[in-house]
């Protein structure tokens, strides 16, 4: 298969027609039209075959993830995608392969009217980096940086089941499907993100693990978190699997959850579940902001606990 | 060097202001602001090592060499930079190389104003992808498909440099500084691709080889394109270097130029030329838009010549 068949194959299975995209795949670069009174949202994602992935991982799931992932900190953003660029790096051109990752990327990005613009192909270990774009109407993103002391911390879904899974499968044990399905196919909470425009003080979106990534909020809003491990709304094929010790730590430390983590003033969190809930996304509340600084967890009668592993984080020591 | 302490040496180096950056790195996604009535212009490049550059290359021309090859995308279409997303896979993270890369990165994104506003750092094979983002006048954008029959195809500066400074490296031997240059500090054609707005009739940059690239314009265009062999700008020190054959060869395959291949109607060539030479910039005739499809090559005596290598493909059988 040579580059420009690659190519065509890609876009042949991603063809997506937006009023928006005034020149998409095919030129330079693409022209797009925002909406007047949007602000441009934009982040960029790399998975690497054998860190994000385990080596064999399927085509199409990696397409979907490679997505899935860009938009879930759009989703954190309070953002709406609209267009995505794909820089797709691999050893061989196999038209298998490039096959499977179009259509898995094409099935989620159909659900969000997400069109494929741009991007490059080239040769190399597989590492698949996608660049997503997407509008927010001016000042009303949902930041890191604006939780208060005596916000409430609340995640939606449910935390640990793909760092479940991925430890099945790191044992080569076999993983129930609705964890494999978290692992593979994550789900990026778009709507959930939506809904918390203008109620969360603070939102990121939960991929290093759940510790680290509010730690971020709390870095950021010069605030500290203290978590109730207790209240962790584990992915519910896990206690099946793990003792309560290891769920809990997947769940604080797992990371490619994909869920959305909060804050929100007090007096909101009614109406901010209900308008999650309308949305189709449980949330739980998990915590508190309190003076200070980093996140401590505490189980129900109140002992601190320790957390072994803060999160994933590249080249650490 | 943790990953944040790499992101922060990257963000150290590379700060920039724009009152358009709402909010850059740092949160799960940058909130930029685009002037009314402009199109957002975006591309995407990657860089492979062993592929798109010699193992060993001096970590401050990637960084110079992976934002100029994507400005350059920008530049062939009349855009203005504003913004940069960067994906950087490293095998580790070295001090020396992420200093290195993010100087040889600012300085060509200080001289045109482009602020690194996000990005992810993971560790694998050293793959380097840039996303560059900037604004055009709506309906202003220059293209591939707007070449006619009977306009003069004409190129910016100098053919083969770069390609031939590789050439060099490969067989080990030394490369005139000039053609060094010519590799590793390409020059992206921005101010020439304001120029041409509203001038050229197609534009493209060359990256893959003058023919192949002139190719795309032909085969979004409808038409078909011959080239004066003897009209070629040859770059100064080729000459010396190589036979006459190597150097024609050099500028119509080598690639690496990164200079702009555009059509024009006849009757706009002259101001089109004092244009570009107003932007600092000369640009030659080359050859003609015809009738048909493809890229021929002649002789002043009207010989038509073999073209051996039609450029840079990727995956190619």
């Amino acid at each position: 298969m040579s580059e420009f068949a690659l190519i065509d194959t890609i876009r042949a299975l991603t063809t997506l027609a937006r009023g928006d995209v005034g020149l998409g795949i095919g030129d330079d670069a693409a022209l797009l039209e925002l909406p007047p009174g949007q602000q441009l949202v934009a982040c960029t994602d790399t998975l690497v075959e054998g860190v994000h992935f385990l080596r064999g991982t399927a085509p199409a799931d990696l397409g979907w993830k490679a997505l899935a992932v860009n938009l879930s900190d759009l989703a954190a953003m309070g953002a709406t995608p609209a267009w995505a660029l794909l820089a797709l790096t691999l050893p061989a051109a196999g038209r298998d392969f490039v096959q499977g990752f179009a259509e898995g990327y094409a099935a989620l990005a159909r659900q969000h009217g997400v069109a494929l613009v741009g991007g490059d192909t080239t040769q190399g270990s597989l590492t698949i980096t996608l660049t997503t774009l997407g509008g927010v109407p001016a000042g009303t993103a949902l930041t890191r940086s604006g939780a208060r002391v005596g916000d409430v911390v609340c995640v939606t879904g449910t935390l640990g089941g793909a760092a479940g899974a991925l430890r099945c499968l790191q044992a080569r044990a076999e993983a129930p499907a609705p964890l494999l399905q978290r692992l593979h196919r994550p789900v990026p909470r778009i709507e959930a993100g939506l809904a918390l425009r203008a109620r969360a003080s603070a939102c990121i979106d939960v991929s290093d693990g759940l510790v680290a990534d509010l730690g971020h909020i709390c870095a950021a809003s010069g605030v500290a978190a203290q978590l109730d491990a207790d209240a962790l709304p584990l992915a519910p094929e896990l206690t099946s699997l793990f003792d309560a010790e290891s769920c809990r730590e997947l769940a604080l430390a797992g990371g490619d959850d994909y869920e959305l983590c909060f804050t929100v003033a007090p007096e909101r969190v009614a109406a901010s579940l209900a308008a999650l809930a309308d949305a189709g996304c449980v949330a739980t509340p998990i915590g508190r902001i309190v003076d200070g600084a980093g996140v401590s967890v505490h189980d129900h009668a109140g002992h601190g606990l320790a957390i072994a592993h803060a999160g994933w984080e590249h080249f650490a020591p």
